[in-house]
This record gives C-alpha cells, sequence and structure tokens, in this order.
C-alpha cells in the first residue's frame, strides 16, 4: 500500500459509460466519506488524440492512445473498463494480472466461458472486482430486497421482471455489435439487468427455460446494404429459485414507448412488492397485515431513512438521479477496496448473469428447461 | 318467431353470476334499444326451496328444482348457464338440442373434447351462443382493437398479457372445483381470461409453450382434513400469433394485493397500448406521430365517443362499473339473437380459449411449443 | 300507507338526469333489499308528446304534459324532480303541499331564500327529502367520512377541495341558463358539488372569502348573437370549519382536459387522505402508524369491505360505475322514506350548500369573510 | 477580468445548502462546458473551528470564522450565501459592495425593503447574482414555460399552485426561525417556491388576496418551555397575473405525507399541463388537437430533448435527480457571469417573490386585494 491515501484511477473508454463513471466517482468522492481519495488519473481511448480529448473533457491528468499502457502502469490502482463488450476479457485479465482492482461494465464478457475465466482470475489474484449493474444500488432496491429477507412478505411465491426499451424499434437503426450473435441480443443487453435484480431480491436462480424472437430481421449494414439479425429482439424466460419461486422475466429493446421499463413485481404469501425503475425513487408494497378495508400498495418514496440517500440530501421526496446511483455504487466499490465490506456485484455475480442468459439461449435452442451452472 | 317481440330468460344456477347476469339484463333492457324486450322468466336452482329463494331476490316469474324442466319450456327462449363448470356441456347441448340461444359462463367447457362438441352442435343447430368474458365488451378494450386493426400501432411486436389476483393466496382457503385438475387451476381460470383478451385485440395465436407452478400443495379439504393440490397456482405462457407478434400471459391467483390485474401491453413498430382491468375506464395508448420532445403515454379516458359509454352517461369521465360491462356484452349477444351482427364471443370463441388452455397444459408436460388446434 | 308495499314513482323532466335517476331507481330495485317496491308510474315533460316519448324510452306506465297533473295524482308517492334549476321551487313546494316525497337534482334553488322556504315546508310537511349530490353515495366516501369521524387522521388541519371539467372551455359553447346570473356560474354548478363533499367530510363550513373570474366574456346567444356573460368560469373559495380546520375551494369548468376532477386531500395530525372522482373506486391514505421508512400513500381499491359495494359485486377491485352510486343514493332515500334511517342530504343539507354558494358570492362583492348563515 | 479562466468561490455556510450548493458546482463543472473553471476557494461559518471541519468536508481550501473575510478577500469572485435568511442582507450588501457576484438562497431577505435595496444594489454595481429556487432550472419546467409562451396551450385562463410538506405537522417540533414573525412562516418558506414557479411559467402576477392559517398554536421552544406561534402554517391566495389568468397558490407545512408536492395545474383555451415535483421527470400535458376519442395527459419523460438533459446522461428515462437540478442552475449562473445569457432569477426577481409574499400577508391583514408593487 502506498503511502497516501489515494487511489489512482485508470478509465478505458470515454462514451456513455465511461462519462456515466466519470461523473460517480467525483460525486462519489463529494458525497461520502470514502475510504481513499480518489484521482482521475489517466484515460485510454482507440487513438492518442481521442484519449487526449476525453481527457480534457473528463479531467482526467493523462492520457493514453493503447489501454495496455495504462493497465501496466504501476501508478495506477484500479482500472475501470467501459470499452465494448468484446474486449472486456483481454483488458480485465491483463488488469488482474497486474494486479489493480477491476470495475468493468456489464455485461462481464460475451461468453461463459470467458466470464469464468475472468472471475477466476479475479478470485486467484484476490482484487477486488464490480460488475457495472446500475440500478441496484438504488437504496428502494435494497430496502426491497431488506424486506424480502426480513421475511416481510412471507413465503416468496411469483416474481416478474421486466426490462423494455424502445431504443431498437426503428428498424432503420443500423447493425452494431448489439446485433451480433456473440454477445447480443435483447437477452443479453437488457436480460442481464433484468436477471441481476431478480437474483439480487430473491437469491439464485436455478432454472430457466426461454422464448427468443426476432421481429426486425433486417436492417442497414454498415456499408448501407441490408444485413440479417439472427439475435433475440424479445427475449423472455420462465424461472425457477433456489427459494422455491417461480418467475418470468422479458427483455425487449422494441417496445416502442418504454425509456427504462425495468420492473418487478414480487409475490409472498404476506405482501407484495412492485417497481418501476421509470419511477426509481418509489416503491410500492402491500402486506396484509394492514387492517381489512384498509390495505392497499402503499407508495414508498425515497428519504433520508433509506440510507444513503441522507448522503445526498437530507430532506426526503428530493430524488435522487441516475447518476447519483452511479456514485453509491462506486462508493460500495471503494469499501470493498478497503476491506471494510464484501463486493456482492463482483465478477462472480457478472458470471452467474453471464451464465444465466446463456442457459435461456441455449434452452431455445433445445426447447428444455436448462439448469444454470456459473 | 312468436307474435310478440319478447324473448324469455331462463337462468340456471343463482351465485355470483347468475346475480351478474340478471343485473345485466336488466341494465342493458334500460340502457339500450334493444332488439326484442327481455322477460326474466324461470331460474332453476338445485331444489325447489333454493329456486324459490333465488326467484324472490332476482326478480324472476319462475322457478324449478331441476334444470331439464327450464330447458324442455317451449315459453324459453334463451337458456343462461351460470352452474359449475362441469355441468355446462350437458346444460349447453341439452338448450342446443331444444332450439335455444344460450348464454354459458366461461370457461366453456373443463375439456376440449367437450368444447368442441358443445360448439359443433351451436352451429349444426344455428343457435346464437356467448361466453360470457366479461372484459371484452369495455368501449376501451374496442378502442384499443379498433386502433390495432386500422394499423395505429404499426406493425404489431410483443404483447404482454397479466390477469393477477389474490384470492387463493391464504394457504387456509379451502380445496375447491377450482382445484380439481379436470377444469382447475389458474390457468383456466383466469389465464382464460387473459386468452381470450388477446385473441380479441391481436387474432388467432397459433403456438404455445407453458410453465405451471404449484406453490400450495396442500388445502383443507371438505372433510377438514388435508387434501394435496396438483393444479397450477401460477401458470404462463410464451405466445406466437398468427400476425407474426410474440407474447406471453401470466395467470396468478397467489397474487397478493393485486384484485383485478387484467392487463396487457402491445407494442407496435409506431405505437403501443396499456390497460389494466384496475382502471377499465382508462386506455394508455403512445405513439411515434407525436411531436419529439413531446412523445408520452396518453390516458384515454372512457367517454362519449367511446361507443356505447354515451348509452349509460352523456358526460365523459363519469365511469362505467363492472356491471355495466355485463350488460354491453347481452346488448351484443341480443343483437346477434336478432341477426343484426355476428357474435364474436361465440362457442366456437370459447373453444379456442379452451384449446389454448389444454395446449399450454400439454405442452408443459411435454416441454416443448404445442401447436393450437381448435 | 297503503295495503301494498309498492311506492309509485312520479319523474319530472327526462334529460341526463331523468334517465340517470331512471337507471338508478332500476338497480336499486335489484340489487338492494329495498323497503318497498318502486314503482316506475308516471313521467311529467314540456308537452304530451314529449312525456309520451320518454315514457316509453325509459319505461314508465304513464305520461303526462304538466307537472301539476303528476303532481296532483293521488297515486304518485314520490316526485323526482331533474327540470332545469328555476322550476325547482315550484315543483317542489306543491309536490310537499301534495304529501309527496320530494328527490330534487341539485342545486336544490336558486336563491338562498328559495331553498329556504323548500326546507323549512318540507319539515313541516314531515315528508322526506333527498337532493341529488351523486358523489356522496361512493363507498370510499362515506370510508373517508368514517374514518374522520373515527379520529384516524387525528386533529383535522386543513382540506382542498376541486371540481374542475372541461365542459364551457371552448368559447364557440352557447350561452345556457348556467350562464345566467340568477343561479349560474361554475361556483354554483360545481362549486355546490365540491362544498357538499367537504361538508360531508369534514362537517360545517361556517365562514368563506372568495373570488369568482370570467374567462370568456362572450357566448353566442339563442339568436346567434354574442351575449355577454357575468357569471364565473372559474369560483375559489377559502374556508373556516366549524372543527377548527382551514380549505379552499375551487370551482372550474373550463379546465381543459378534466373530464371529472372531483378531488379532494386531508391533512390529520396524523395522516391524510387524498380522492379523485376520476378514480372514484381508490382512496389514497397515509398514516404516521406505519413503520419508519415503510411510510407512504396506500391506494384503497373499493370491495365487498365497503359496503355496500357488496351487494353489487362480491368479489373486490371490479369496480362501480356511476350509476351505480345513483343506485346506492337511492336506496339510501328509500330507506329513509321507510323510517329505518335519516336522509343526510335532504332539503336541509341543500340549503347549506345554496347558502354557502351565495355567502361566497357575496364575498367576492364586499371583499370580506362571510359567516354563511342557512 | 484576471489572466487565467477561474472564478474563486466563497461559501458562506455549511448546513444543507451549503452542501448541496457544493454538489452543484462539483457536478456543473463535470458536466456542462462551463465559460470558466470554479475553484472551490474558501469557505466561512460561524467559527474558525466549524470553518475548518466544513472545508475538510466540503473541499475547500481555505476556512475562515468571520464571513466578512471571505467578502473582503480580493481573491474570491463569487460569494454563495446560504446563512440563515436574517443574515441575507448584510452579507449580499457587503458582497456587492466589494464587487463580488452573489448566489444567495431564497428567500432573498425577510422584508421588501431588505429585498429592494439588495436588488437596487445589485443592479448599480452590475454584479450578477441569482436567488437559489431550485426547482426552476428543471428542463421539465423549462419544456412547460416554452410550450406556454409558444402559445401551445392558447390563451392560459387559470393556475393552481401548491408548495406543500409535512416536516412542521408534528406539534412536538420545536420553535425554530422560521416561526418568528419576521420573515417566518409556510407563505414566506414554501409558498414563496409556489410564487417563483407561477411567475416562471405565466409571468407577472398583479394582484393577490390572502389567506393565513395557524393550526399548532403553541410549540416548545429552546428552553423547553412552550411558545406561541404567530406565524402561518397554512398559507393561501388568490392570484391575478399580467396575462389575464386567474389563480391561486397554497403553502402548507402541515401536510401530513407530502415530502415535496410542489405542483401546478395550467389550463388553457387550447390544452393544459399538470407537474409534480414529487416525480419532476415527468410533465403531464394535454392538448385538444389530438385527435376526438384519443385525447388525454401525456406523461412526458425528460430525455435528451429536453436540454440539458443530455449533458447528463445520454439515453432517455435515467432521470434527474435534486443535486442535478442545482448544478443546472449553477450552470446558468455561470454563464450570465460569463456574459453569456441574461440571469432570470435574480434579485429583482427574488425582490418580486418577496413582494408577493408580503402584498399576500398585507391583504390577510386588510381583507382585501392588494397590488404587488415590488
Amino acid at each position: 500500500m502506498k503511502e497516501d491515501n489515494t487511489r489512482r484511477l485508470g478509465l478505458i473508454g470515454s462514451g456513455f459509460m465511461g462519462k456515466t463513471h466519470t461523473f460517480g466517482f467525483a460525486t462519489a468522492s463529494r458525497v461520502f466519506d470514502m475510504p481513499f481519495s480518489i484521482e482521475l488519473d489517466c484515460i485510454a481511448d482507440a487513438t492518442p488524440e481521442l484519449a487526449q480529448k476525453a481527457r480534457r473533457l473528463l479531467g482526467f491528468k493523462r492520457a493514453v492512445g493503447d489501454w495496455r499502457d495504462l493497465i501496466n502502469d504501476p501508478q495506477i490502482d484500479i482500472v475501470d473498463i467501459t470499452a465494448p463488450n468484446a474486449f472486456h476479457k483481454d483488458m480485465a485479465l491483463a488488469a488482474i494480472a497486474a494486479g489493480k482492482h477491476v470495475y468493468c461494465e456489464k455485461p462481464l464478457a460475451t461468453t461463459v466461458g470467458d466470464a469464468t475465466e475472468m472471475a477466476n482470475a479475479a478470485q486467484a489474484a484476490q482484487v477486488i472486482t464490480q460488475v457495472g449493474f446500475n440500478y441496484l444500488a438504488n437504496p428502494m432496491l435494497v430496502l426491497a430486497r431488506d424486506m424480502i429477507a426480513a421475511g416481510e412478505l412471507g413465503e416468496i411465491r411469483s416474481y416478474r421482471g421486466i426490462h423494455a426499451e424502445d431504443y431498437m424499434a426503428d428498424e432503420k437503426n443500423p447493425w452494431t455489435w448489439r446485433h451480433d450473435p456473440i454477445g447480443g441480443g435483447a437477452l443479453a443487453d437488457l436480460g442481464s439487468h433484468a436477471l441481476a435484480t431478480a437474483e439480487f431480491l430473491l437469491g439464485p436462480i436455478e432454472r430457466v427455460l426461454g422464448d427468443c424472437a426476432t421481429h426486425i430481421s433486417e436492417r442497414p449494414g454498415p456499408d448501407g446494404a441490408s444485413r440479417t439479425i439472427d439475435v433475440d429482439d424479445v427475449g423472455r424466460a420462465f424461472l425457477r429459485f433456489a427459494n422455491g419461486a417461480s418467475g418470468s422475466i422479458e427483455a425487449n429493446w422494441l417496445a416502442t414507448g418504454r425509456k427504462m421499463q425495468h420492473e418487478f413485481e414480487i409475490y409472498g404469501s404476506q405482501g407484495s412488492l412492485a417497481f418501476s425503475q421509470e419511477r426509481f425513487n418509489e416503491l410500492q408494497y402491500y402486506t396484509n397485515l394492514d387492517r381489512p378495508g384498509q390495505r392497499g400498495y402503499r407508495t414508498l418514496v425515497a428519504g433520508p431513512e433509506h440510507e444513503p440517500y441522507g448522503r445526498f440530501c437530507v430532506a426526503p421526496g428530493h430524488q435522487l438521479g441516475f447518476n447519483d446511483l452511479k456514485a453509491i455504487e462506486i462508493f460500495g466499490f471503494a469499501e470493498a477496496i478497503a476491506g471494510l465490506r464484501p463486493e456482492p456485484f463482483n465478477f462472480q455475480a457478472g458470471l452467474r448473469v453471464q451464465a444465466l442468459v446463456e442457459a435461456i439461449l441455449h434452452s431455445v435452442t433445445e426447447q428444455t428447461w436448462m439448469v444454470s451452472k456459473p
């Protein structure tokens, strides 16, 4: 450990998520009592020029045109990977080999084999890892998880999860790597969020049976010529949880009108919960313990009693934003690095989600229930 | 045809639905320009005493203790069957044989074989039949169907249907015929509604793959002793529609807190619709034709422009009730009897739903997609 | 009292409310154990021809072209007045003089003087009277009133009531009697509902201070020529209740987009309630007695535990309609006639509302708080 | 102007708003292309010790125990005042005299006289000023304002504004400076927000008539002894806008259950808008231009098309948080300092709100409409 109480961050990639992560680190440093200060040290992008531009924009000190230089730099303590999914494996393995802690955007990898290799390497090297699932740091989701764990809903019986957006609904939207059969499709892209939330709340999913549908069979390719689409536009799965609950998820990127329909409903013998990321400062709660004639879904609203909301604002009802969720996620990662708590969204958790996605895809081909073995 | 312009109704059964039907006939007669007047003539129940009691309560003229007497009475024009599902077949076949028009509560029968026999008999006898699906007469559902048919959503891509309630959520609720493997289970009881709505809106469902889960494995039997439950508490299915859309439904009678979660979401290339029976005077509509920056789900509220709302109330926003929906359903049946329009919810439609339920159950056993052949 | 257990109804007027009342009497007779049966006996309209037409449409036995004939008919037990407001006084006084029970659409009269005369006459004659306030029979409003009375909200501190619609928002809508300074204006038409609901829930309003605004100063007259509008399009008032609460109401008939925004919010020291007639089967309830971190507005949904919902439907969440509310109102009136309970919405209550409207209008002119003395 | 492109911030106060401002400056610097960089230079608090503690917590470079030292420091370019209201005047006048730009928490002052003096001084010194109204920087409010200005609602006729919370609902909450008749009360504290929003959207309010009610007449004082409360718990006002619209506002700090009910409804001849800060990423919009039968309130959801949302997140529906609003507010202030745009929420705007609050209070005493003359 260095003498100073600073960790130096190396960020790879400067797109949507690169920017969001940078905001997150900055906000986390302001809002929380971080166990160490984080220096936005070095940024890597595809070329030196792009990296320099991103450096200025995002406020890093140094820039490199080759991510390997960043990873091999002994000054860097934490590597943050926001490059396209296909690069995650090589970058993460190199960073782990160099003894860095690694923060990697989801999905962890494009295959279970790769994800397994990454998770194993991280475990062997005893570095701290985190996969950025974005929504799980929300205090209202933590409240939901804690209520379930405390038995406030009774025995959990059924679960319904959705992640639907409409960013692929226009058939003129061109082919991208998200349409590549290797790691692409709505199930991999959005279903991974739905599965991560399901496991976060109810624990391990053991068996799955899937359904994938492609509704837009051609999109303009990079050269303008039409390109056949093989991946799912809508992915669905039936689920069985280790706790005995049954459930389902749907991933849909053709859901015209939906911008962030990351939703769930959970039914227990004693109560139920419902949530939508569209109004993520709220949680709907129903309990049979309320008096007959006065039962109904309550809208719980985020406030200081839902930690760490109070770090952002001392008054209830003011609302956290998406970037605030990222800051909470990063604070958790920092505390895990400092040894203050475990990191639940580590590469092992990312591997679990990857294995579930793959098991669902496999079950579609095989037309049979598959056991997910991460 | 008789000389007078009256049709005489014979009602079998006087429970929840018997009462609701009676309200429906009475309200329809007040609200609509019916093609004939309906006389609440005769009611049949299990014993003469019960029938007499029901007669007084519901305002019929005559009562009989044997439903066969009602069906064989030449005075009766229309037979309305609200007896338990297991009796539907015998009653309906007898009524058809006697040349009566038949209004039968859903589900039409407990097996596809029975339903087929009933639908064929009705067709051969050229009597008018209707299965009471309750929710489909809603002007807002008719609006949804018409918007889809007119192409206002563009090409329909995906569908999500739910029918969830909590009336079986308490494990102390005793065993009833709804738990009988012959015709019982959440899928048959509630899923039939979800399937009927799906076909009403999007047309024929061609293939299904199901999932059934039993979460309460024992319930108190009629003798107080514990009785094993074999039917599904939660039934789910993936769907493929003839129009190319993919979809899913869920039927759930353990959904603690839900009283009438009959919901759907429909996504097209140009727009989408969302609906919940919990607020059935509303329909949510999103269209890409709205100006960028000003798009969003619109809450359409039932009013006189949504026929036949205006027959109940000349001012918008006043709200129809559940019993009003039944009156609209009955008005459609009466017009079909008078030859003024076809009856879309006839025994053939009921058979289609029955076949879908059975195909889903079959697909669960076989773990493979099933073609529904009604 | 006659030997038979039947009361004969005479209805004056056959417009929106005449039809609604007829539905209400018919439904009440089906749904409730009425203390007597009601015969739709005679209907009066402006001419014999109109009356005959209405008779056929609404199912009455007899028709008269002069309402006096109806009132003087000894066969008639109950007179139901749905004629324009300006006629209420003469009709009601004649009916009371003839010993009839009187059901009168709101507002009771166009002036406090008239309303006082009517209320006094009814009291002296000891006939039962009812003013049709439409919304107050709703089980969810009765629940609200009972919760307040039982102290479940603690000490009531503030109230906000609204009745807004948009049926006058188009300036091309022609002048009608609703624009006549005698008894017209949004405050008289819609504010009377808001005031009736406020008093129903919280008890007497003692002092008021008003504000009236006319935003459409001309409308097409009956002859097509432009006609000046003097009455309020928006009427507002500050309120002081006898129980110490402060409050406000707004009446607005220019509220583009609102079809039935009859709303209230009530804040007590221990809890609060919120309601909108747009979703009148729901009541929002917040209580400080819920556990910290799990407090929030609960959506209570009408069900059999909210009497008399169960008379219409045995299952919760199915929803009552507007016409059902009218049937409940009529059932209460019938029980009051039979001496089984008092009638809270009698002419005295109608007079209170009339006096409040007049006091508010007076306070606008005088620019000072007015005491309402009915 | 200094040679470097940096402005140095001096912050007075380190409570709720001091912290929120600091977050805002930091986030603004990350998210926006600021016209200059802002250095968190010096913080002042009541004692040197408190100031040092705040310095470490909030990340400033220097700390002083006397705010005069901060203001007189020539290094400081911008003074940010988050001290109690009673100090605003002296601090702001001193800062203006020293040629600093001033960012001051609302309310600007405790009297119109003081606010006038401050606004005049700022104008004379030609420094840029801003009053922190928190909610007005929201892209959805800017959208609302722009839609109104563009005539999309037609002629504006009525307005209803509310700001209700429950932080004073417990009568055991002790007396604070917010209960001091000089500048205290719900109207001054919360009504000032409601009035600022009303003027932001519809332009100048010309006349007011108010109503103030005190429902908790005693609270525990600092010494534990009971202390009489004279200020309003609920303040209401009728409004007349220069554009001809009529309206009302309510300020209520006893609204049990409400955490951030900053709401408005605006009715025009062609459309309407409704908004609640509880879901501030949404705006409800109704327009008569939609097709008959398909009209309804649309829920517009914040996205990149609502600038500057896209600076925070490139994808729609992800949601801004309260602290993000503060960053937008600060960005506007910075651009105003750089001469790139005017600052609409300057001391003059703060004075207008102060004058409206005072006019309402005056109208309560005088029981007559008051003209607001800032």
